[in-house]
């Protein structure tokens, strides 16, 4: 029997380190020539696998391939598109296995968050129903950091590490403007359900007084006069106040703050943004002169300033699915175990998936300060060697050299087309 | 007769490398205690001398002042105060003067734009008038990129480098989602007057059909239609579109697409919520999915991405400021002047400030392709050589390291207290 080929597909929203995965799948496939043939990768995620629209990545260069551990977003294309359940539709499956068995596949790689998690569960167990045993093994990646059993998430400590620095530095600036000019900036990032990433810009307050004064999270119901009150406390004693919201923040009934459909300060219906419209409260009730950025993409692409342990993290765990794969492991995840005592390591373990599809894990209580506006120390602990290390791309005349692959299709082998 | 004090001040919007040019300013004059006294500095700028607020440098060690070579923002606080004219507050220019007097200050180093010049130049003239004459040198400063006489301005070339990275990399993100989710992406950045920041942008495409695929500038009226029809065409070859907008877009009529309606000290309307404004009249018209990101004071203070080329400006323009006053110079600013040639060579030359004051450079025609919408290879070849090199600050736990100085107050002399 030849060698089974192994697909890899990108799911959901890309990251700064994703791609740093697919290199640890490739390039260990590569290393075990003897057990796997080529990988194929999705165009455009799991639909391409669909559409049996795949890419040959073994018409890639070595030099490429390695580029992918200091390129930014999916190098494959990625998607959202959440496959229905087997009930609903159980065509698309039963498709996935039709194309996977064209293609002589036998592993695949499912490099996503919670959702593909579950799918990549549903694979695994319907391809053997269907006589088609595949080793599905899904490569955890969400920047928000909410999948369950891994200590963190690849993507996330990146994020981290620049909402930390972005808050840092604009902090300077308000502070050093706040006598005649802007006395409130607010940053708002990125985390509907989960504060991670706001918990996170907490890091970069290192004395009494550092910015960020106010730390929104969707954990943390939204009471408008406890935070009014505190944006006064801290102009009135520091000069100025930075706040970073999550733009999950929510009031007690579960309503987003953003989809409140109230009008901003100018009386333009909002069109999404958290921040203009905490800016708006604020100088309609303070008066304070504000300043406001929405980081949106740019937090989760900045490849620039990625963090060492995550991009290190996010190639092992590449690396770890498919050793788990070589050594007959299915329905799992390789995830990351921090190791007990002062000083941060971390190993790969194995997690397995019907204990991670479908469950989100929120920031803990106690990470977030008793008034709900910061971050308590056992949080600074936990996120702190998230953001270690500065993993810089190369550079060519003052931009970053990322890498674009030549993405080469597979030949089709199915007569018969699927809509997606 | 003891040797003349300095005085230096930071003037307006700060910027990731105006703490290099206080280096220069600082480090210089230390080397020729000779000949100059001690270097005092205004607390938030003009208005610490106004008030005979003053902050004595010399209280500061060696290293902390060389570690401002890589912290952004103002290290004595900047202000937004513009000096009225001679005519109509005479007191303000009176009460500098009596200040200076009172410290013994025969050098002003005035670290600002266009507006600073000016006040720059007003000091110069009616200190001689006074009969306490000054030596007056302006150290220029700007992101906006707009002072004239010189080549570049500090700050702008990291501010260009942070914006050309950060379109180049939130254009990958929205590549590989364009199938099945987001179509289009606006970053909206600064530059109220002159569109040098937006075009620098465009450096990001590096090979045809590379984002950013549409800017928009200041110089350029807004055309609805032409616009709309842009995008739609672009999304429709390239699968997505991404557009760099200058907060400073403008209708033929000179009104900004988002004006607040709120003015700051100088009269200038405070802007801010552009992208999501466009976003909305494209989701309304051409139904593309969208995000949006607004990148406010995270451009002017993203230190930790600085262009080596600015940061090396900054500091030889603050070293060159104290050259030309210990050469007796008086009412100048240094400048940067760029060599002949391919390859990219740099000097500092010497620019009267009556020439410099209240003139503001736009964005040349010929830097903007014809359609209104791009850049030309002028263009290019202006930008680039800016944003080269990466000056690095060191890091410490996963955070930049950035100074914060002592800050120490100088004894008042002056019995009266002067308003601000």
């Amino acid at each position: 029997m030849p060698r089974k080929n192994a697909f890899y597909a990108q799911s959901g929203g890309v990251t700064a380190v994703i791609n740093a995965s697919a290199c640890g799948v490739i390039e260990t496939a590569r290393a075990h020539r003897a057990d796997i043939g080529k990988v194929y990768a999705g165009r455009n995620g799991i639909i391409g696998a669909l559409r049996e629209d795949l890419i040959d990545t073994s018409k890639e260069s070595a030099a490429a391939i390695h580029g992918l551990l200091s390129t930014p977003s999916g190098a494959f294309g990625s998607c959202r598109y959440k496959l229905k359940s087997l009930e609903e539709n159980r065509a698309e499956y039963e498709r996935l296995i039709e194309v996977f068995k064209a293609h002589n596949i036998g592993y695949f790689f499912y490099n996503g968050g919670g959702d593909s998690a579950d799918t990549c569960l549903k694979i695994s167990q319907l391809s053997e129903t269907l006589g088609y045993p595949l080793q599905a093994i899904h490569v955890p990646k969400t920047i928000d950091n909410d999948l369950p059993l891994t200590d963190n998430c690849p993507g996330f400590g990146s994020v981290a590490k620049y909402v930390a620095i972005s808050t840092k530095e604009a902090a300077l600036d308000v502070a050093s403007m706040c006598e005649t000019s802007t006395k409130v900036f607010i940053l708002e990032v990125m985390g509907r359900h989960a504060g991670w990433i706001a918990g996170a810009a907490g890091l970069a307050a290192e004395e009494e007084g550092d910015a960020p004064h106010i730390i929104l999270f969707p954990e943390i119901a939204f009471n408008h006069k406890k935070f009014m009150a505190r944006v006064q406390r801290t102009v009135k004693r520091f000069g100025y106040c930075v706040i970073v919201a999550s733009e999950g923040a929510q009031y007690k009934d579960g309503t987003f703050l953003s989809e409140s459909g109230v009008k901003d300060a100018f009386g333009h219906s909002q069109l999404g943004g958290l921040a203009p419209l905490l800016a708006g409260m604020i100088k309609d009730e303070l008066g304070y002169k504000y300043h406001w950025a929405v980081a949106d993409y740019l937090q989760r692409s900045a490849r620039h300033i990625a963090s060492q342990t995550d991009v290190d993290q996010a190639y092992a765990l590449g690396k770890a699915a498919v050793e788990y794969a070589l050594a007959g492991e299915n329905a799992v995840m390789p995830c990351i175990e921090r190791g007990k005592g002062k000083r941060y390591r971390w190993s790969i373990g194995k997690a397995p998936l019907d204990k991670v599809a479908n469950v989100e894990k929120m920031m803990p209580r106690n990470y977030i300060t008793r008034d709900g506006f910061g971050i308590t120390e056992p949080a600074r602990a936990y996120f702190a060697p998230l953001i270690m290390g500065e993993a810089y791309p190369d550079y060519r005349g003052g931009l970053p050299v990322y890498v674009k692959l030549k993405n080469h299709s597979v030949e089709r082998k199915l007569k018969r087309r699927f809509k997606v």
